[in-house]
């Protein structure tokens, strides 16, 4: 095996020595033990019994490939939010498509506009595509900044990444800033919305955003939402966009291909959406577990952000890296943000009950001791 | 909807007006019938019994991400393969794979080798890319040339495509051509081995591509396999990459994100791996099926290219459109080729026995009625 530094003339320059990452790892120690996992946001509930049902009836099928447009899936979705069929696409994750959705506005050196701190899965994607990014600052309580977006728009931006709410923050953005951005971001930039935890905003009483830019943006948008987050699908992969232009879609389709969902993600979502009292069930213990940690951390001393989401990010009176690995050697992964000059933040996945109780004494027990 | 003609500005000028393309699309007509799905190299039969009670044992944990290392099955195919385990990973599908081995090589402009007819989907990425492409025709017997390959490299190129057995032709590299491959691409140059029907050559008696790149190739290497095929699991999207050089798999990791894979097509991926009587009874079936579909080609005076994969090419003495066409409205479907001067071709994927005496039979009424 090669593993020489130099650079390699058939990778790109960006891509070179990336090392590896892979958050989904578990290490041996800890598959032996009970592992609480509040480090990917995942949902703790199991899917509805109606998806696992559609899993299995589904299994002996998977020879063949799904229909990559899920028809029926998407004339529900359509029905719901008056996107036109043509206008929706899938992909494995909304993760997939918002590579894709970047890659099909941007070559080496085009502008784009995105808020920092943000998910960094798209700092690997602006990185990858050689994009010139104007890294916008969120505002104090997490959320991104319309205002700020809009000015650092210029005469070379493609592509603006707007998320609400936001990840690793959890805040939201009003509905009068959502419809700032969709009026106010010129019209020959594509506007991207990534409303992966859409849902849990909806519960907590925010806008659709969604709906905002089709009621007042003039220009190209497109927006992401997943089934991974409020269906408890992570594991299926299956996430949509859905554009106000079929060419926009039909540049996405071009560049993940039809053959990306599987089979089972497609049965398996339809029953999840066909299941809305087990997703209002999801709601309801992500905000009463989310209260509690927010609750807890608040009797430590520590204030969260403001999160509608299935987590909470919070900052301590020290460098969370050494509190973040003490838990981890407590079996209770939590995680921290990735930006300079945010080394003291952590974000906490919410759990079940007993995830929140293990790491509220976990917590209190590393502070005190450390 | 905007549904402008004008280029527009947000979108690169290769991905413009793309159109539609989606071949698992099932039409309402067909769903209601029987349909010979003859047309996406789908594997006819079931998965394993032990796939399908993997999926099922797995279908309540999918609110959790899979561990995208897939670090079980990893382990099991580096021992079978020699390839160290953090020089492979997985991909949904080798689809998603060969966009990013592609994407991790080029920015426009760059050069890339590629045969020609090679699956449709190549093109699209070398397109999207910007790439610039020395198409490489393809010989008699529908396999990659060698000579021509190696002959098309120059100064900029990054990458060449190699493909064994080649998609649509079937035809397969003997050990000698593709030790010529590994041996006389510069090793400046990235060698891309799909190796997507690698199971079914090694079924006919064919080199193992892998094994002749490790031997006898000095410069950069990467090879991509599935379980869509030879594994009957399509619809649950699992490809693998194995490498020479641990940059090249990080790169590939980086582009395609950790969140890829799903768990389920990871746990059943693990119970196909393990259940290899059964995929020797694909094997059989395929060859026992391919043999007919040959010999029923050659009643007709067609003489099909020489397949060992799990579909069959031949050239009719007309074009092939109508016939697809003819074939489709009986239920039965089959693909062309859709590389300019092939339009005599037709693709047909390898069933079930009653799929072949459909296939035969409407084949030769339609021939002979037109």
């Amino acid at each position: 095996m090669d593993d020489t530094l130099e650079p390699l003339p058939y990778i790109r320059p960006t891509l070179q020595n990336m090392g590896s990452w892979n958050p989904t790892r578990l290490l041996p120690g800890e598959r032996s033990g009970i592992v609480h996992r509040m480090d990917l946001n995942e949902c703790p509930l199991p899917p509805s019994p109606k998806v696992i049902e559609a899993i299995r009836d589904h299994a002996h099928l998977v020879n063949r490939y799904a229909d990559g447009g899920c028809p029926e899936l998407t004339e529900k979705i359509s029905a719901a939010t008056g996107v036109p069929v043509d206008c929706i696409c899938w992909g494995t994750g909304s993760a997939e498509l918002l590579s894709n959705i970047v890659r099909l506005a941007i070559a080496p050196g085009d502008g784009v506009v995105a808020p920092t701190p943000v998910w960094r899965r798209f700092h690997g994607v602006f990185s990858s595509l050689e994009a010139d990014v104007a890294h916008v600052d969120i505002r104090d309580d997490g959320s991104v900044d319309p205002d700020g977006m809009i000015a650092a728009c210029g005469g070379k931006t493609k592509i603006m990444v707007c998320v609400t709410p936001n990840n690793p923050s959890g805040a939201m953005l009003s509905e009068a800033e959502v419809r700032k951005v969709a009026e106010k971001t010129p019209d020959d930039v594509l506007l991207y919305l990534d409303e992966a935890y859409y849902e849990f905003a909806r519960f907590a009483g925010g806008p659709d955003g969604l709906a905002i830019l089709q009621a007042h943006r003039k220009g190209p948008w497109i927006v992401t939402r997943t089934f991974s987050k409020a269906y408890a699908m992570a594991g299926l992969r299956m996430g949509y966009a859905m554009a106000n232009n079929v060419h926009v879609i039909n540049a996405l389709r071009s560049l993940t291909g039809t053959f990306n969902v599987s089979a089972m993600s497609e049965a398996a979502a339809l029953a999840a959406w066909e299941d809305q009292a087990y997703a209002l069930r999801i709601q309801e213990t992500t905000a009463t577990e989310r209260r509690r940690i927010v609750d807890g951390l608040e009797e430590m001393g520590i204030e969260a952000l403001p999160s509608v989401t299935n987590f909470v990010s919070a900052p301590l009176d020290r460098p969370a890296g050494p509190v973040i690995q003490a838990m981890k050697e407590r079996n209770i992964r939590i995680a921290g943000w990735a930006e300079e000059g945010y080394g003291h933040m952590i974000r906490v996945s919410i759990g079940l009950p007993e995830d929140t109780d293990a790491f509220l004494t976990a917590l209190r027990e590393i502070l005190d001791a450390g």
